[in-house]
């Protein structure tokens, strides 16, 4: 089968892909479009030294299982299954746990992939196709709720106005927190109306013009990380949504002397984003830049590596 | 009077020190008793441009107000008073406190200090002036029990066997966790008999010998900082307890993948700590190495800063 494969940083598209048999409990699903991440781009870039498919934002048709026929999205992580982790219901921290499209597991840029089947959930009829491919970062951004008390951090700063600050901003906003976004694209404000957008708070190193009980940091910049600790009042929390690909300095002087919770945060589960997806409160579809035929990988993942750019999309199995 | 006089790395004796006036609501104490700290040591080798009179653990006599004529020990953050987190009753991240020797309040090392009077509490007659020297850091160790569901992390991983590691290890301990104290002193396990000593764990950077749900990071050594993330399991704590002078590095992307918490925690509140002290449960008194008469302090400083050593007492007032 057509598959993009990346082997060490270099992409290539791959007609003769031979994908391993579904193990016990798996099932295929042949993938209708798939989202390219900043994770995508990372391990294009070399980062872990990735060789195999990669893809992890996806929309299918399950093959076989109870869900066949149907629209489906999926968590990227398998557990082993018989570990603590995964025994009590947790196999996103599994130690030998696969991740889809990134570690031992090939992705969704291709036109089929295989995931456990109790990894899959049904697309609602409400949530088109292209949307429902923000099925993941949308669960990422809806984590924040259940990390942290938003009933005591009433006020918040997201850092960063691409894709997932975009989305963390309006999770927050939804769940009735008055929001700040700082960005460089004060264009995209229109995208969640009720919060404020703001732009050069992140450069220099001068005193913060405010501070917050919540701060989000959505850049991916390792350099923005020890800044955004500035904006954080006593007491308060920084969440960290992304990974950089060098490591980061943080002022641990700082977190101790103003008692601050540094929160790392992943990916979340993808009920509640599909439930939100469903209501249509946030216009997901709005961030989508432009959608390539997987033929098209290269030219794809070259717009999406492009500086401001929102969603690129690849357009595998029509739909 | 008499009091050490620190200016920026400079330390000197002099007798004719005048402190301030006592403020509204402050009562001046003649102090017995006053501990070294790393932070103090750390303000003598030029930490934070420091100038005036060091010193914050201490007990004392009040002179005056409702606890005239009594033991007493004090809260060292004293705030103005009026602003949003004084009003709600948490003066210790008052933007404009004033923190006794630490910043902008003269210290213990002296024959007086001043305190509101709010801050000052008795000290229970079942507990001796050297053990009450420990206040403060027991309660910055007990603090930790405050911050993280002890009922969820059962087993803990404290770093750094000095005078706070081996303070938290036992407050962990009385708090039913399963704890390992990594250190370099071995006979300093026979301080809390139920803790499992390890060395050299925090040394290289290979594969931990086993994670934790909870790490506590007490070395105040910037390069362990990172080394003690390694500790910590997926969806762990690392409660940070030591301010470092140099910026600590922390890969962030370890925290974000294994959505981990990283809190800072520093000082606690003084009742539990004085409760603790007066059941006796915890022998600090073993963790003085010497005391020292206020005329000798820089020989006492010299001592409490060899590699090594145990709390440092300056016997101010007798008693």
């Amino acid at each position: 089968m057509r598959a993009l494969f990346l082997d060490r940083g270099r992409l290539t598209l791959r007609d003769d892909f031979e994908p391993p048999a579904p193990g016990p409990g798996e099932v295929r699903v042949q993938v209708l479009r798939a989202g390219i991440c900043a994770t995508d781009l990372a391990l294009a870039r070399g980062y872990m030294g990735f060789q195999g498919v990669p893809g992890h934002e996806f929309v299918g048709i399950a093959l076989e299982g109870r869900l066949r026929g149907k629209r489906v999205v999926g968590e990227i992580n398998a557990g082993c299954g018989t570990c603590a982790d995964c025994t009590a219901g947790d196999p996103r921290h599994c130690r030998g746990r696969t991740v889809l499209g990134i570690a031992g597991r090939p992705g969704a840029f291709a036109e089929q992939l295989t995931l456990p089947e109790a990894n899959l959930l049904p697309v609602p009829d409400a949530v088109t196709t292209d949307a429902a491919t923000f099925t993941e970062p949308l669960a990422a951004a809806l984590q924040i709720g259940t990390q942290v008390d938003l009933a005591r951090c009433r006020r918040a700063l997201v850092c960063g106005d691409g894709k997932l600050g975009l989305l963390c901003a309006a999770a927050l906003a939804r769940a009735g927190a008055a929001v700040t976004l700082c960005g460089r694209h004060p264009e995209r404000a229109a995208f969640v109306p009720e919060v404020r957008h703001v732009q050069g708070w992140l450069d220099g190193d001068g005193a913060p013009p405010e501070t917050f009980p919540l701060v989000v940091e959505a850049t991916g910049d390792a350099s923005v990380l020890a800044r955004a600790l500035a904006f954080v009042e006593p007491r308060g929390t920084l969440v960290l949504k992304t990974t950089t690909e060098r490591p980061a300095t943080l002022d641990a002087a700082a977190i101790v002397v103003h008692e601050l919770t540094v929160l790392g945060s992943r990916c979340g589960r993808f009920e509640p984003a599909l439930a939100e997806l469903a209501r249509g409160t946030i216009p997901v579809e709005e961030l989508v830049a432009a959608r390539y035929p997987l033929g098209d990988a290269e030219r794809a993942f070259a717009h999406a590596a492009t500086r401001g750019t929102l969603k690129v999309l690849l357009d595998i199995g029509g739909g």
